[in-house]
């Protein structure tokens, strides 16, 4: 670390208020560590580490660390953990964030460019945006097509062998052989996600949401994590584990959207340097927007699902046309699933046949049904929620136990834990349907069966399983624990299958797998949670189904319309998702009459849940550490004032500027935007950004003399040049390699070239809740923070920076305490 | 009128720059006659008309009725009309409009209501808002299902009528009974809408679109309207005419949601007086949003495609809580249709069976379809493009024509205009089945046919109509002619019919469908879109689907697909939508198997339709006067700074100023907001809207002596003093009732009291096209340009004001003619 003059820094250059050059040194480290903090949300680690006697302070570091956890009342403990940075996985090590540029930053290059820009290169742009779209269709249709077979053909594979060893080799081999594959699967999957890519751990969608809120966090996107993704996420799914492929799919069709973005990626030469146009954050943005609904897409073969979930749960900002090319996204992502399953017919995928994609058909179902049905809806819906929600804070809990426990002292315990759940997992799924009762087999007249309806079956695939059961019995408890977890929940949904499951085997399985899904979500394998809220949700719905069938007699609903509807109601309890949940459960049961049912169930398991605590991605997000912007501001912020959450004058430069001056500003301070001020700070000129300064600085384009300007001499740069790099890509530790002559030390940069001279402004007595509106709906990273009296003599023309940070409510509440009750 | 001193006004007060009191003098009359269009997008109808010799200036008269064609290469004439300004019915008399207040006003007065707001008082407004949804989703849905029962009964007794009197009378009696109780119907309908309610007239989707996008014109909302088109919708579907009651629908749930949401109607004593905390702009925009979506969900019996419509199609704001709320309100009118129908069924309805709110069923039929379908989908989609965008130049062309002949000259011709249309749809669907020839009935195992499958029927909701067809025999152009919309919709969408029409039966029915939906949508009867398109759509989709039969030979699809599948095509190709309509389709036909198709349908057809002109609905609210805000700013926008759309300094305020100078300031200019300056002019203040000016003026709160301030005084004013009323109640006419003595004219206003001290303010070297961004994101009515460099000594602190009407590209384009190129 080289961080040069570190004693010089502290309070040495005090001098005249803002206002004069350099004012710089009023952000010295040791005269005010709090400024760190103030703009540029990621920071310097060390910088931040430095020992200061703060702890008074209302902004000292306990205070920095409780943030996120106090905004509404959760259910997690408060657990130590920067809104600064982030984590991966719950506990582990925490990497720097920096939030994303969606502003329009115009400075004089950005005006050139824009005036300049030809018709041709409007149209290459737009030509590029549909063709990148296209690709991310066919890309995230051929990797969920992928992940399936990868899935059907280990996991039946898996299945086969066990039974084959049951019938020959009784119980002891084939619960080894089961139990043994199971856990060699996991930790496959879980050392991948420890020691390669722990961004790729959990399901992925708190880093999506983050990011499309304005949050870079280093490798989310990267393709190392989308590599361990799909390659982890058909190890735990095929592994048993009660994790779904979901939330993963998610997260690879984000990944592969911002790969594209970006134009491959730099670091194994896979970049396309001809893509110039799409070197910013909005545009982006858009297309990890359509990664993410292309990703329910693929998962769910439910293209209208995946687009409302992209715009209901994922997205901070939408834009109309996004709608538009969503939609084309999902589109072309249904015709290449749907192609890539016809190829499959001919037999060419191994075990992967008709079922791999779930689609639970409940068509040809009785459709009557009246207000007298409201009644069970409300009862699954209550259930719904109370259940859905304590998931959530038993999970948040778990996570957090755990996570501080293993990560902070054993890393790799981690690697333990998951393989430690495989194994408990497979005990349960082989141990509980072997010393369950064997069943007669059903007449072959009690409805039309689906697929598999033969009894007893052996292998995969099947309602009624018949695991060790002599001939003619089957295994209720096997059909559940004893398969995939799409089978399972294809035989819940099965309809015409009255009095397959007894309640007691559906209770043992309820609490089996409810207690396994909290404890498996968040360690560290990819793993999603609409599969188990499905599960558990089919459960007690077909349950509730059991129970309400003598009740209603021969009017009543179907147990498989019954587990439909538990179904919804776990995932409207855990997830509150409204729409988009509505949708992708008809599409995925291809039966329109039951959308008013599936509406109430979920109105009223939402209403629930919200009654108890956030939805589990909300959760996960605050968990993760990611400083996200909510849709609103809290009500407490109406209390304070903009000028009350920024912290003192910004570093500032004046509009033409010392090239060592810059570059001590730039060492000795993580901000990532600086206000820069003309006439000897008379006036703001604008808003100025380090990674635009160090292309200046890297490129040598220095002044010879204060009064020169790029004006007269011209810059030679293009705004290619200036051009973001992808997500997580960082230049700012190039500042610690920039190695500058003492003859250039001497030279001038002129900001002004570069400045943003319109950045959004507010006014200091406005209110934070109003502040807050404007910086989240326009999606800004800085916003400055005017005087109400602009008064040359009397200060410096900008009272502060906003940024993301200082709008965090814990860090708010450090700041004023009394705001607290 | 009233305005004193007009010849005063005339550059008589002429002073120093903004800085001094009283400085609103600049805005004089005669002086700068382009003041009035500067902020208040409303303005004084006398005080626009005062001639002036400015017409060299770019922002003349003329200059500012070209407003809004000129955006996109639309195929619309320039016609004569204000962005001031609507027009109910185009060509009629144009009306004044005024924008909403969405922005928190952030003055002393709400802030301290926001602090003393109660945890009692935000329960009872959480309670009031769920409350208000409820009753909004019961009225729609009885609402809806009361103009399907008037529409079914009225149409059905006179398509019996009819039909007997054909049996027993002959041709030229029926014939003069079909068309005269049309030609009735339309009079009823058109009178109503032209002499009582002229905003109840056409579809009424730009009209909702407009105020969701911040523009408020009066009456739109009114109770009038609703009962207006209500009545009308009934008399006009059931008058045969080439129309829906979808759009109209939309109109009906909105007006009830504005109706509620002001709490009843003051003019009709209908007031609820506790609904204090729902007086806003803000609330209101989202109830109407709800009950847009329940109007679509009332008219397809579509929830989840209701709640995407107003959220793609009508909103120009979204935000996440209002899914919820929509999707509840909607599920809410689902309850409601399905139990009036399920009461219906008992035959207490009259003629109103099953069949009276749409939904074809398309269940049971082939599934299969690789990628060869895709062939015909290009097609359709092709066509639908084609018609649909020509469907959109031709209609806007009619509705300029006629509008500005009939409207001008003789108000009380678009009645004539109805009838005679009335009139020549009787004759056409009377004679030209007439003169069809009968064809034999198939044999009654060509498939599953739907309801009404017995061949010949006589009567109504039939697919073989025997008309005047021997006995054996049915007429397939009666099928579609002599039907009402609905049912024709029905036999075109029917299943397993093959053949049951001749090709030439279609084209014709084509044709004439097609000119007859041109001529009809826009003249003075409500009258929605959806269903033409439908009509079109489906014929000729199913003309193609007879076309592509023997080609594909076995595996086509059915006849009955490809119908829904051009009715998709022309609905994407007119009204661009693509999700909603998607959606909208699917709940109308259940069968998710569909869902493919109808989204590359819709994506080809969107593409064609949109590089030739704007959706059908943007057009017509450009054609109604709206001063509409895009999403995006227009690309010539970044060419200029938000300091030349601003026209010069504004009309401002002393925070304490003397009574009779705001008395007259409010008399001479028609400005909605003022720029309040303090110490002499020094800083900005805020601004204060003439609406609060007006309470503190008609309440008497004058200060004696110019120290005195409401601080010290105690001002004893309630937030609900500044309550805003609804939709369409303008306070502005008051300043000219109101008396005030010659002692009360020297005594003074605080205005700090009242002045939201943080308005959103842009610098003025900012593009056009960023604050554009601003403006429109945050729904802003008006938005404080401030100067690069403040200087007290140098001048006013305030640049100008932009609102609404400066971001319109006609008015741009009229003050900077060089960026028409």
């Amino acid at each position: 670390m080289n961080i040069v003059e570190e004693g010089r820094v502290g309070g040495i250059w005090e001098e005249e208020a803002c206002g004069q050059a350099p004012v710089w040194a009023h952000s010295s480290i040791n005269h005010d560590p709090q400024l760190h903090h103030q703009h540029g949300n990621e920071a310097d680690a060390e910088a931040l580490t430095i020992p200061n006697d703060a702890s008074s302070s209302p902004r000292d570091k306990s205070g920095l660390r409780r943030p996120l956890l106090q905004r509404k009342n959760t259910l997690l403990p408060d657990s130590s953990y920067s809104v600064e940075k982030h984590q991966a996985m719950v506990g582990a090590n925490v990497s720097p964030i920096e939030s994303l540029d969606y502003e329009l930053i115009e400075n004089e290059l950005f005006r050139q460019d824009w005036r300049s820009r030809t018709k041709h290169e409007i149209l290459q742009y737009v030509f590029l945006k549909w063709t990148f779209v296209f690709l991310l269709g066919v890309l995230t249709g051929l990797v969920g097509f992928g992940i399936n077979m990868g899935v059907e053909n280990i996991a039946g594979a898996k299945f086969l062998a066990t039974t084959k060893f049951m019938a020959t080799r009784g119980f002891i081999p084939s619960f080894l052989l089961y139990a043994g594959s199971n856990a060699v699967l996991i930790l496959i999957s879980s050392l991948l996600c420890v020691y390669i890519s722990p961004a790729a751990a959990g399901s992925g969608i708190p880093e999506v949401k983050a990011y499309l809120n304005g949050v870079d966090a280093p490798n989310i996107f990267s393709p190392k994590t989308l590599i361990v993704k799909v390659l982890g996420c058909i190890c735990t799914v095929s592994g048993g584990l009660i994790v779904g492929k979901e939330g993963p799919l998610v997260h690879v069709g984000s990944c592969l959207a911002s790969i594209l973005g970006q134009g491959g990626s730099k670091k194994y030469h896979l970049t396309w340097k001809w893509l110039r146009h799409f070197k910013n954050d909005r545009d982006r943005r858009d297309l990890v927007t359509c990664g993410s609904a292309a990703g329910v897409a693929a998962a769910f073969r439910a293209p209208v699902g995946g687009v409302l979930f992209a715009l209901e749960e994922v997205t901070s900002w939408w834009r109309g046309p996004l709608l538009w090319r969503a939609f084309f996204t999902t589109a072309v992502v249904l015709v290449v699933v749907r192609t890539s399953m016809a190829w499959c017919k001919g037999g060419t995928c191994g075990y992967f046949g008709e079922g791999g994609l779930i689609i639970f058909d409940v068509e040809g179902v009785k459709s009557e049904y009246g207000l007298l049905e409201l009644f069970p809806v409300i009862v699954l819906g209550t259930i719904g929620g109370v259940l859905g929600s304590l998931f959530n804070s038993l999970n948040a809990k778990f996570v957090v136990f755990f996570g501080g426990v293993l990560n902070k002292r054993w890393p790799s315990a981690k690697v333990l834990q998951a393989v430690l759940i495989a194994l408990l997992t497979a005990t349960i799924s082989f141990l509980v349907p072997w010393y369950a009762e064997c069943r007669p087999c059903p007449e072959q007249k009690v409805g039309v069966f689906p697929v598999g309806a033969e009894c007893p079956t052996h292998g995969r695939a099947a309602n009624f399983k018949g695991f060790h059961c002599p001939p003619g019995t089957y295994n209720d408890l096997a059909n559940l624990f004893f398969n995939t977890n799409d089978d399972a929940t294809r035989n819940l949904f099965s309809i015409g299958t009255r009095g397959e499951f007894r309640k007691s085997s559906l209770l043992i399985y309820l609490a089996s797998s409810y207690f396994l899904a909290v404890i498996t979500y968040g360690i560290a394998v990819p793993s999603g949670l609409f599969v188990p809220a499905i599960l558990c949700g089919a459960t007690y719905g077909r349950l509730v189904g059991m129970i309400m069938g003598p009740i209603a007699g021969e009017n009543s609903l179907d147990e498989g319309v019954y587990a439909l509807l538990g179904a919804a109601s776990f995932l409207g309890g855990s997830m509150r998702m409204t729409v988009s949940l509505c949708i992708i459960l008809l599409e995925l049961t291809n039966n329109l009459r039951m959308l008013p049912l599936i509406m109430f169930v979920l109105l009223v398991s939402k209403t629930v849940g919200d009654s108890f605590n956030d939805a589990v991605f909300d959760i996960h997000v605050m968990l993760k550490g990611f400083p996200f912007l909510d849709a609103h501001p809290e009500p407490f912020m109406r209390h304070l004032t903009a000028k009350e959450a920024v912290s003192g004058p910004p570093v500032t430069f004046n509009a033409v500027e010392k090239v060592r001056t810059v570059v001590e500003v730039l060492r000795t301070t993580s901000h990532n935007g600086f206000p820069v001020l003309e006439e000897n700070g008379a006036y703001l000129c604008g808003l100025v950004l380090r990674s635009h300064i160090m292309v200046l600085l890297e490129k040598r384009k220095f002044l010879p003399r204060l009064d020169d300007s790029y004006y007269e001499e011209g810059i030679h740069l293009s705004s290619a040049d200036f051009a973001k790099p992808g997500s997580g890509k960082r230049m700012k530790s190039k500042i610690e390699n920039l190695v500058l002559s003492q003859e250039e030390q001497e030279m001038y940069l002129d900001l002004r070239y570069l400045t943003n001279t319109s950045p959004y402004t507010v006014v200091e007595t406005m209110s934070l809740a109003k502040a807050f509106t404007l910086f989240r709906q326009l999606g800004l990273r800085h916003m400055c923070v005017i005087p109400r009296k602009p008064r040359p003599t009397e200060g410096c023309p900008i009272v502060g920076i906003l940024t993301r940070h200082d709008f965090m409510p814990g860090y708010l509440h450090s700041m004023h305490p009394h705001l607290r009750g």
